[in-house]
């Protein structure tokens, strides 16, 4: 990855940010184009015609505010990543307790995987083509987390319990969001705040494992 | 990827499969070369020639049991995926109860992602190189983690707790086995027992949030 392409967070440096509010709106076609591009051929086979031409926009208003595709995709992650974290947002601020917090999260999330399916696609070659893109966005998702959920300053479990969190709803968006709708998000936003609420077993009648303990 | 370059399950074709003890020692080292190639370099710029210098192997001894590249490396995400099922599986079975027998799942696969820090890479490359593996591969996973913890047949929520319970583990190796390790996975194991066991909130002395339920 160029190195001068995008700001150290991923996001457009501040020279190629837009001014006007025509500006930003040819941005977001931009970076709409470049998930539908990406999330379809993947970063290898994507190019900047091709996002361009989906976007409607000329060659030379892509590079008004994108210095080359590695630029491009770096600055989708930063957005997907902080358009997951805006939607699920108000959902988490409004809900009644920590658990119906998490339970809001989830659900929240899934709906969004389920009309932005490429998000999965796209994060995940971050991996392959911009490393610190997909570490920043997994750090920041589960810093986010922990601030949520830490109980206090000494709560050495906060940082496991975030990662557990977010890997829980990656694996269950990827099932229940991407690969089939067989289950309604509110289902497994159900499962999951009982898991987190009473534990695996805690919640399931009859259920063996309860009296087991650890 | 070729059709004909592996079985239906990602294993070796029949005609392929060595029959000897010797045969069956050479296509180990080859998985294992080929676990180093495609882990450092990736699948791409990964090479046939790289894996049997690696090995130590002719390259008529690659073509004895591997068609391709893309034989080699379906065959490999097969592989890896059973190496950390008879990983953990010991511990599983000799744990006392179902909590312990999560604890010890994710305990020992922890252990092993620290020792094979390229299964990170190579299973999430598979998304991309071959999407078949890398479904069969998470989807074999979570059916085995529900049938440990099913309570019975009527059990809707084994599933859902399962893709959790895999997610969880995923990314605490991601986080504590690949990019750091900065706490022991013991540690992290006993957290994600007690998270298992009691909740989220429940397991911590004076958290408000254990009290306000979902």
């Amino acid at each position: 990855m160029a190195t001068d392409a995008a700001g150290p967070d991923g996001n457009v440096p501040v020279d190629k940010m837009p001014r006007t509010e025509r500006g930003r709106r040819t941005q977001r076609a931009i970076l709409d184009a470049a998930a539908a591009e990406f999330g379809e051929k993947g970063f290898h086979e994507g190019s900047i015609s091709g996002i361009t031409r989906r976007a409607g926009v000329a060659l030379g208003s892509f590079y008004t505010y994108f210095d080359s595709k590695d630029a491009v995709f770096r600055a989708l992650v930063a957005d997907m990543s902080a358009q997951v974290r805006d939607h699920v947002a108000p959902a988490i601020r409004g809900a009644d307790g920590r658990i119906a917090a998490e339970r809001a999260g989830l659900l929240e999330f899934i709906r969004f995987v389920r009309t932005h399916k490429e998000i999965y696609r796209i994060i995940d070659e971050a991996e392959f083509v911009d490393p610190a893109s997909f570490r920043r966005h997994y750090s920041t998702t589960a810093e986010r987390i922990a601030a949520r959920i830490r109980t206090g300053p000494e709560d050495a479990q906060a940082e496991v319990h975030a990662w557990a969190i977010m890997g829980m709803n990656v694996f269950l968006g990827l099932r229940y969001g991407v690969w089939d709708e067989d289950r309604s998000p509110e289902d497994v936003a159900d499962v999951i705040a009982s898991l987190l609420a009473r534990g695996i077993f805690g919640s399931r009648e009859g259920a063996k494992g309860a009296k087991e303990g650890i």
